[in-house]
């Protein structure tokens, strides 16, 4: 485990190894749901050196940020400026309600490439991580080449499937390693999809990866404190 | 002035004649300044029998309704569910957080035909006034027949620039509502753009409408509290 | 059966009642296959009093009229106009190669609201038959206040199923019918989604529509031809 | 001067250095203009060495194909295969109906990330050229991660100014070219927007490029004809 290079993670509180929990808009963290799980990444932070970040639905950003200390971020931002962009996710105004990052081109949310390259970029001026989502591996190099602080590759095919992207498909992860290092060697990996038990993140982290982007694995487990717990133990051991 | 007849409205907050400000992503109304502003407009609402409704940013939607007594609606919302919806605006989060309603196709956040419909169907089963907002009046009628709470008529060549529809173009507004009425008549009729004095909405009501959506004219104003105050005298004196 | 009164109908070679036929991206009708299709339309348009019409590829549209005597009809058409608008479908240039008429807003290639309402003014502006597709009865009614001369209701989830929307849910296409003539009388009202043989057809045209939107139906019949006679056949005995 | 390595382009008749002539939906470039305009083309290609293709709305392709000996791109391909995919351009009816290749994610018809990487894989198994647009260096180099066979670089806020790139942002054109080689040597760079005389198109070549994208500066030209022989000498002479 170390801490990574690029500057703006150093300044959040943003660490790899990271486990990075997508609340999307499940019942199971939505709204006071949210925060009761939110409570559960904090203890993973707590008790261990494992970093448990996570991305609520934007209007809960703001209460979690307020009753909890933990690595919150967007689950997307517009590439706007202040100004004229009615119901457009301003960088700033999430940044201002304490976000420390965002994800950016989520396969339930993707973007124009030049709006992912903009997006990145307002990210930076506002001093948010960028976590840009890949479905493949040339799009994972293709995604590095715009120097995001972190790039996360998630067949779209095995999400929310409980079949993992390090099990199932590891050369997908691998040649995203090695084609995302060639690219730009500064670039956090992450993958997801599938992700459910300590074993799948343990999988990813050997095949070179920093962490994991995890939803349901997490949100939808019977106990989701233990599910990260068991996460965390796993990163730990690897 | 009449409290408007449908159950939605008459549940929340919602009275008409109204005064529904955009907040977009201004800086004067993002964070810590929308606060400012939405006390500004709680003070009008209680000083008149005006209804003044605020339209702040997601992340602003919590810490608004927290402190301060105003209706607050999203600027707009996703016409999804709970699941599998990363980085969309799910209608019961928005309104968990505390809001009453939602703008919904503004001219800068503009929708499919078929979700304007499925958002108006959502906004509804999660309990928020929709307010879908048109570019003209066929569009107004069109929106008319999706059974919206309110539509808003905003030639989008006027936000913005300081002149107000109900004063440049009365014809479309009252074209609007002739149109609106004949295909729906419960819905209430607003109207915006350019409207930055109290003579521009008090136009608009003589012109058959309910209210006025307002951005620019109200939140860039030297002081928006006397905006505010000018607007909702001009309402109860017409 | 009775020719339509809307002028421009009058003026391109569209009658009712119609055959619309979507050629989608088909393998069966695409190319040489899509002019092979034409050919079997164009028969049916000769032999009998109902009109045929054929909605081909955009590529596909100037060698079809070229070879065959059939209104042809583009899948879409974009709001633009002359200029600068890379990869558009301009409405005059689809009319330049000898369509008649256009789709507009089909179920897979859906329009904001604004943008149908600005297509349809586009279309004629340059002499084509707008025919709107809508996804439901309210849909189809908002449709109608925007002054279409077609619109076609096809609820998507029986689209491609073989499940005729007139037997399955005859009551989408009553609705449609008295919604969309309460708004807008003139407007023709198709229906389409799993019809595949002419007693589709006919319970169809018994709910008031003047004709279908069919593709699989006739597109991936073994014989096109008999089916588009099948139709025809249940159109006259209607 | 010198016939790329890619196979692709060596099997269609797509040599470099090349002026590939962006029609868009000019007026002067519709319909029988735009067959005119092809003629034009022709003759520099029968005359020089230089290779001059046209990209013309999609339904004049065909037509022109059978007119005149030119290669022709389209404008912009969909992402999809035979099947249910009404209003959108399907690769193989371009192919087949005679283009060679195609651009794709122009920045007036911008596609998603994973889109581009898609419509790329599509165009290939069509068997078309992809010339795929980027607006800066850093969006280039992404895009060469891809695997395209041509990038073209064109700066939006200088499409159609008559600023040309190659003079007004060399070190755009250059850090491209840089960036792309070190991500993908085997992929052809061109440059665009501003582009109006041969010195244009030397500067373009100097900076390391193999040829333009052009759009007004040869179809809003008084002499097209010679505005293209003005760019083929200029090229000559480089």
């Amino acid at each position: 485990m170390h801490a990574i290079g690029v500057v703006l993670i150093q300044l959040s509180k943003v660490r790899t190894p990271i486990i990075l929990v997508n609340f999307k808009t499940y019942s199971e963290a939505t709204g006071r749901n949210a925060l009761k799980l939110a409570k559960a990444g904090e203890k993973i932070n707590r008790e261990t050196d494992v970093c448990v970040g996570i991305a609520p639905q934007y209007v809960d950003i703001a209460p979690i940020v307020q009753a909890v200390s933990i690595p919150v971020f967007a689950q997307h931002i517009d590439p706007v400026t202040h100004g004229s962009f009615t119901g457009h996710v301003l960088p700033e105004s999430v940044k201002e309600a304490g976000a420390v990052g965002t994800l950016i081109n989520h396969s339930e949310k993707r973007l124009k490439l030049a709006d992912i390259d903009a997006a990145i970029t307002r990210a930076q001026e506002a001093g948010l991580v960028s976590v840009v989502c890949s479905n493949n591996s040339a799009v994972s190099a293709a995604v590095a080449a715009l120097k995001p602080e972190m790039v996360a590759v998630e067949p779209p095919e095995l999400i929310g499937t409980g079949i993992p992207v390090s099990k199932a498909k590891p050369e997908v992860v691998s040649n995203t390693v090695d084609l995302v290092k060639r690219v730009n060697p500064k670039v956090v990996i992450l993958c997801g999809a599938g992700i459910t038990v300590g074993e799948d993140v343990a999988a990813a982290l050997r095949l070179g990866t920093q962490g994991v982007l995890v939803a349901s694995g997490i949100v939808k487990a019977k106990d989701p404190y233990k599910a990260l717990s068991d996460f965390a133990q796993a990163i730990i051991k690897t």
